[in-house]
């Protein structure tokens, strides 16, 4: 195994505190650097911060759920019921997701224009 | 004005305790009993419930993000903020949003099969 | 059984005339408000109204496969045939969905600026 | 003006019976190649068959609308309406779109597994 | 077998200098004037040109991807190790990919106002 | 200006040996950790590899295009026009993008199943 293969294998453990390591990442260990560098910004993003790990994990659901990635959608939705997500959470998340789905398309099918009240500022440096 | 859309704008006015509606509704009232259909639907879903308000807000800003409708993203991110979505809490929603748009073809690319723990329970009736 | 749920699986059953309720209605009976305003959207949607049957099964396939959902394409192009879809009308839909796909690329990347004639009118009140 | 352009502008014309060309042709022009292979596959895609051209052009407007593709969004809408595209009409097809890009999602997030009565037939030879 | 789903299995097994027809085509054979209009355009698109081969094959896997076409991204990966990729640009080409997803909704979710040295020339004759 | 941020702004320039910072990296400073992360990660995997940098500029190209983003693709566009795209290669750019965005759509809607000699090999350690 590469040595930097190991490394994340081993970090993954002990962030997850768990033996369990998942498909994504033993396939993405094919190529190490790819490994590293998916792994180094999964761990930074979804720590604990501003968001709580549960509300994120949700917000990746919900982006999966929207590209249709069946194995995102698996692997997500499960990592979202170990952190607390329960049947009503996951019911609501869907109904939320469904929605925004629909009404993105009638926005873009009858061409709203941007009310003034909603543009964002201008770039700053 | 068709009394629908006058129902449905009185209890957009009420529910959101503004005058102000945006052109989303506005434009949409071109089909009555579609715009009926789709406010009954929003005041449904993104009441609070087991999900608060705000979380139920940037999850509509994360699929609209990765759905790329310009609109939505404008409206909802207005939306989440008016709902106490602070800058570090955007930040961290477009971290996630981000990684799991790029996670989602990593998985897809590499041909991921699902893990047997991630696998779904079988329909019921 | 929850009695919501009992309600809408009498109501499919009657409004499709058929005993046989399709895995998606009953995975959807874990949320029982949810299964309620899917099932009463879809009703009212697909109707008849100023697009026939056959025609709105047709959008809906159009959509499911630019979406790339599985589950959609097979229940909705079976469908469409129950409905009267032969297969040239399919190839045909199959046909228009991919040149679609295609110069919706095309103009995108080429920055296909909007015709003055096809500008949408502005939003009214 | 590169002969291919000449001839593929002169075909649109008579074609649609116009001498207006929108901004698709004119940018897309700078690749003559490309040009002719999209004229001949919109020309031959979109003539009257098993479909007549209105349904055609609705479905166009329904994967546009799924792709956020504004352009398309804005010709395609104003080529139904020409070919005899209603107010209502229009707003059951955006019903539909709306209503389908929605169950995609709930599908996908539900993990629906596909109905053995909606399995394809093989391929054959 | 219809004479054009001969004529064209005999031009893809002479173009390709092989006896394998691969499902794709044979069952586009159910429409034989999609299956003829499909293949001249893939026959035309994917030849060499100003891109070669190679980058043509990678630049199909990375749009495959990014729609989650579980068969594209299978057959044109194999495709694409036929015509000389190796691991190390497999890699490369996911990692391209995958950061492209990402900022393409960091652009959006930020609204990124379009830089003046980036706006496209206007439409020409 | 708050030191990661400036850290990265001179890097860009360093790197692209150029005084213009274009408005996605103004826009993304609002949130200096998630600048530093997404530039550090363009830095790695833009970099000269088994890839050259025109080639990855336009599989960027290839998916801000597939994904309808208009800043993306405005910027990328002119980004691989620096790097030596000529117009050629971008027409032959659009019109694999295009097809590609066409056959995964067939390939999906006619629900065609994957070759065996097209499957993946099984995870490894």
């Amino acid at each position: 195994m590469h040595p930097d293969v190991e490394a994340v294998f081993t970090d993954i453990r002990a962030t997850r505190q768990t033996d369990f390591i998942n498909n994504f990442w033993h396939v993405l260990a094919q190529d190490p650097a790819l490994l590293k560098r998916t792994w180094e910004q999964v761990k930074a993003v979804m720590a604990p911060g501003a968001l709580d790990p549960l509300t994120k994990e949700m917000i990746y659901v919900a982006v999966s759920v929207t590209n249709q990635c069946g194995y995102c959608i698996a692997s997500h939705t499960a990592g979202a019921r170990t952190k607390g997500m329960t049947d009503a959470m996951f019911g609501e998340l869907m109904a939320v997701v469904g929605l925004a789905n629909q009404t993105n398309r009638l926005a873009a099918g009858f061409q709203v224009p941007i009310d003034e009240a909603f543009l964002p500022p201008k770039p700053v440096d």
